[in-house]
């Protein structure tokens, strides 16, 4: 499906070569952030600045206009007054230009008459030169396997998520997520306006692209709302499709009217349309990147019965009664341990101060010794009533009592538990005052395709969301 | 109100002289953890670590028993196993010790009937003997003023939000929260199983004790709910009074149960009597945090007319259009500006790019200039229309384009606008990928009396609930 709109965009996110227009040797202007992005960032092909004073910028000639430069342009990303676009559509034509980014900003999003009656310009300039359009007012491009960065210039690893995203502050925003929390990228894409390429062309590409696994987006609006659902239907029968509607209140809606020009339907509207399609509806940044990691390190949902783990340090309880509720609020079930496993935590831990039901209170393994711990939580860990483990480890609580010698020891066996049977293995980490060891260990859970959460609310809501999904899948 | 329970109480808050009974000079036992946690703390008092096979600890004597004390002891630390505590209680008794705090747990949240058996026979020696019992199953007193902390030995500033907590867990990361985020605490308690002193009592003390201005609770269960709510409802007439209830759910009960032998009330009903009693209802660790933050912050709620400025770079749209769905979402109003602010706005901002309504994107600032961008603010801030200015400031876009300097000059800026008006100013920022710049930052403003999340729902959330609870207090 789709295969076509894989080689169409091809030259948007694999070019082999790029001009950047707006570039300047002796202003700091986005232009020119752009080249030092491109080149830092290690970006492949040709890049080909281009700037009406010329000049050199980061080692490479700055070309004064774009028919000057040499070689063969797939991709230009422009930086330039708005009075200037249209000229430079024809130059974009007459260098037999693929796609043209507009992070050129001042059209519909700005003033609808005038805004808009240049846009209907612009794309019939386009249309007339075969170059495709992506924005105006928009950062355009992300793609690690090619080197491609956002404006600001960071790369992550590649990986097999998608993303679209209206917005370029939210694009922004998940690029560097996805560092922080290893959310690994196959590429991204940020279409402001949408005046020619838009929602619908960008997903069927990541619909198609074999890099893609999952797909997440963020949408404000769009011109074509028949066009949109149709495609993400057809979209999320291949790959799941997360989406997150911005300007859903009036505050929402207002600003969005003024942010890409979109024109908000109303919230039920919206909401109806991504359940009929078959989309996972999510409402926040937290909550996108939250369900894309787990879609990214879980193969699919083995079910919601949850066995939670509290209190790997004395005082627990609080944590795991909090946890239960936390877990059952968000839609997970947590059922009674089987009698074997409770017996074989009675016989590890004892009874007094450990709650032996679930969730499941292991405080006295700090008097027991740390083999006692391994072997309760794999027990738990193997009990057939339950489908996934979630393990609250408080740093606070844990550092002083544990070192972060004996923290890491137990990590390690959590990463070695979970390399060695199927089951997920949840860990969340609440932030607290030990923050630089908390990264650090949040990082190598993360490479062990161990989720890391900050709380059990949004364990359980993501957990909740991926279990949705394979339900529905399972049920076609 | 309650004066004779400010009386009664102040030797627990401010004994003169405390015991540890389980201390050793060679074993790391939570008794001897709890003699150098005193030490270090700086506690002025005197300590006496009191433990059978005697010795030196943290360059004090141990006695082999209470009785064999030298001077008075107020307060007693006990954390030796259950089937000494009733000898102990002889000692106390003989002694005259005020009040005694068990660590010690294995009572009725271990098995009913034993554990409650034990737990009636401490309560008739207590009673005879005259000593009050905190717990057992808990960690006690936390009282920076008097240099008292809980077992782990960190102590925050001494401040004017009051805590109890039936959990050690949750009254432990209660105190470590408040460090990182400047909730400073007069005092807290951790109160366990409750069989003498409950949550009544000290709900009591800290109402009528005039360090404390703002009280918080975790509650898991009560033996006498009746006094629970004739207490919540006089403590909430004198000071605001925020409750989080765990074991609201199936799986939260069960453990509550397990955890401090709290027979849970249906959800419904406690929500009900929090309702009546005047209380301000929380749902987690986050949510009582963020409370008791606003509270301790901004002296009364002061509408809930929102002005959001998002975009402080550019590409911060999409930000701005996600932060009005958040407030609406949470309660709060997101309003026009006024016609001569939206006039000023446009005169500084120009209008490409911009989002001159509310929220304010003011991303073309960074073209603009500083000046620019203060006078924006600064405009914004005075509007009649607005109560409360909420500030987005997302350092993985803010950092590339201002720098660390440019960061520090801005909210600089944010700082001195707070201190020369009255209007609650707020501060959102979001984890990223610099966490020890945003860390930084988040001191530098919680210092200045602008409160800091890192989520705009969660700010939201905040406001409304200082403010439900402000109208409330008006309508008397």
């Amino acid at each position: 499906m789709f295969e076509e709109k894989l080689k169409e965009l091809e030259p948007i996110f694999y070019p082999k070569s790029i001009a950047v227009v707006g570039s300047s040797a002796h202003s700091i202007k986005a232009g020119s952030i752009w080249v030092w992005s491109l080149v830092s960032a290690g970006f492949p092909g040709h890049i080909y600045p281009v700037g009406s004073r010329g000049g050199r910028i980061a080692d490479l000639e700055i070309f004064p206009n774009l028919r000057m430069v040499p070689g063969e342009v797939d991709y230009v990303i422009v930086a330039i007054p708005r009075q200037s676009v249209l000229e430079l559509l024809d130059d974009c034509a007459a260098k037999n230009v693929k796609a043209v980014q507009f992070f050129t900003a001042g059209f519909s999003e700005m003033d609808a008459q005038e805004g808009r009656r240049l846009e209907k310009q612009m794309l019939e300039k386009a249309r007339q030169g075969n170059v495709r359009i992506i924005g105006p007012n928009c950062i355009g491009v992300y793609c690690p396997e090619h080197k491609i960065p956002f404006l600001m210039g960071t790369l992550g690893e590649s990986g097999s998520v998608g993303f679209v995203s209206q917005s370029g502050g939210i694009a922004t925003k998940l690029a560097t997520t996805g560092i922080a929390r290893r959310i690994n990228y196959s590429k991204g894409v940020s279409f402001g306006n949408g005046i020619d390429l838009d929602a619908s062309d960008f997903l069927e590409y990541l619909a198609a692209d074999p890099k893609t696994r999952v797909i997440g987006a963020y949408l404000e609006g769009t011109r074509d709302g028949a066009r949109l659902l149709r495609t993400m239907k057809a979209v999320a029968q291949v790959k799941p499709l997360v989406v997150w509607k911005g300007g859903r209140t009036e505050a929402g809606a207002q600003a969005a009217l003024s942010h890409t020009g979109s024109l908000a339907s109303s919230p039920a509207i919206w909401s109806a349309a991504l359940k009929q399609a078959g989309a996972i509806q999510v409402n926040s940044l937290e909550e996108l990147t939250d369900t894309l990691l787990v879609f990214q390190q879980l193969n699919s949902g083995q079910g919601t019965r949850a066995a939670i783990i509290g209190g790997l340090a004395d005082g627990g309880g609080g944590i795991s009664v909090s946890a239960g509720d936390a877990c059952m609020d968000n839609g997970l079930k947590v059922p009674r341990l089987s009698l074997e496993t409770r017996r074989e935590l009675s016989r590890l831990l004892g009874e007094v101060g450990s709650i032996l039901h679930n969730p499941v209170d292991v405080s006295q393994a700090q008097f027991r010794g740390l083999p006692a711990l391994f072997q309760a939580v794999d027990s738990v860990t193997s009990d057939t009533a339950i489908d996934v483990v979630l393990i609250q480890e408080d740093m606070d609580i844990l550092l002083p009592i544990y070192t972060w010698k004996g923290l890491e020891e137990i990590n390690e066996f959590f990463i070695e538990l979970r390399s060695r049977q199927d089951k997920p293995i949840i860990v969340v980490l609440p932030p607290g005052s030990a923050e630089p060891e908390r990264l650090q260990l949040e990082q190598k859970l993360l490479a062990a395709s161990i989720p890391v959460f900050c709380s059990m609310e949004r364990a359980a809501k993501a957990i909740c969301r991926l279990n949705q999904y394979a339900c529905r899948q399972g049920a076609k």
